[in-house]
């Protein structure tokens, strides 16, 4: 049997010249979107719904939602969290259902349509997908979702260190997937790399969320699997959990 | 005064994301195109004509031009050459006209057509163009031709050596631009890279364009700068030669 393939997509322009239709679609922002939503479930929220609009995500507060992001760096007014993962940690999360605007998230979700299963990747739960992928042996598609369609490091680095995690039961395919192993080796190599590197790092430093770029770059704080069912996320682990329990 | 920026641009798809407008757009398809454009300049042909089809370089034989060009990495009958460098070595390039089929090529050159100017890059010529971006001091776009779309190693990593040659006196700016550097610095560290990673090596060895590869990954054969104007590319270093002589 021929081993799977494993692409790594490096911006949402790239999905059209690739076989979506039968992959697995890792969607990857790791600034924070995709990291805020593996911590909101690790603290036990029910579900997250995706949302490309702070009008959209208003409309949830009245069916009982926690509305959840930001524009420009800040709080938007009557939400009840920003984007920083920091948000969706404590006792409020648990049980929660979620509403969340993440612009180039749910950009990626929806180019992403078309796939057998979309999956919501992260440092935080690295370890989770990887597995996950490795159990299912299907074609995978890492999707970094960049930054208003362009290439980003975080993204790109994310795709290449999964990739090179299943490096040997499965066939990495594309130069770009080779392109962004190679990122991901370099930064192993220069600890610094990122922020030595990073076009937006002034930025970052501007909206003063150099404690949530540190949080979102640390690997495996979260054993959640969240996949988009139905118009939303739930974790795939919390349901296996469950299971578990009823037995 | 702020310094001028740099950029690769890794696929035509980031084009319409950058600031074309007011920049020197280096056009970029080592495998072979562009190598093989300035290889036909170093034989002293007078100009080449890129297009996008067979049919439109049939109509340009009548017109006295060489004809070049291969379609699955056969020669198409009728025509005077094929794509590889070595098709334009000798005595029959010099002053030469010459029309070229490059699919990748033409449709960077047409999606640049905003540009400030149009140049072609490739290892073989690597110095005129670092030279030439240097004294022009204006924002630059490293564009990666790739293939079909997607990025591939060698035009990636063509961007990255030119940005890693202007990093001083330039701004790169652009995760990507940090991903090309990084890439390319991979390269010059294991020089075994390219054939180990390309994902269409094995396409290479079936062509049996081993010795093109090899062609196309040295440095500096040529002092040739072809420009795009009226449709056509010229060698701006030929003509300064031909100035300098008139004094």
């Amino acid at each position: 049997m021929s081993k799977p393939r494993v692409i790594v997509c490096p911006s949402p322009l790239f999905l059209k010249t690739l076989p979506v239709k039968d992959s697995i679609v890792v969607v990857i922002d790791i600034l924070r979107a995709t990291t805020s939503i593996c911590v909101a479930f690790g603290s036990g929220a029910a579900e997250i719904v995706p949302l490309d609009s702070i009008e959209k995500c208003r409309t949830y507060k009245e069916k009982g939602y926690l509305i959840a992001g930001e524009r420009d760096g800040k709080m938007i007014e009557g939400f009840d969290m920003g984007n920083s993962p920091f948000s969706f940690m404590g006792e409020h999360i648990r049980n929660a259902k979620i509403a969340m605007t993440t612009t180039n998230g749910t950009k990626c979700i929806h180019a992403s349509r078309q796939a057998y299963q979309i999956i919501i990747g992260a440092f935080v739960n690295m370890t989770a997908v990887v597995n996950y992928l490795r159990a299912q042996g299907r074609d995978v598609i890492l999707l970094a979702a960049g930054w208003k369609d362009k290439m980003n490091l975080e993204d790109t680095a994310f795709g290449g260190a999964v990739a090179l995690e299943l490096e040997n039961e499965f066939l990495p395919t594309e130069d770009s997937t080779r392109i962004a192993m190679t990122l991901y080796d370099a930064m192993l190599k220069d600890k610094r790399y990122f922020i030595k590197n990073a076009t937006q790092y002034e930025q970052i430093i501007g909206l003063n969320i150099v404690e949530d770029v540190k949080y979102c770059l640390r690997r495996d704080l979260h054993e959640v699997l969240p996949i988009y069912q139905n118009r939303k996320l739930v974790d795939l682990l919390a349901k296996t959990k469950l299971v578990n329990i009823k037995r």
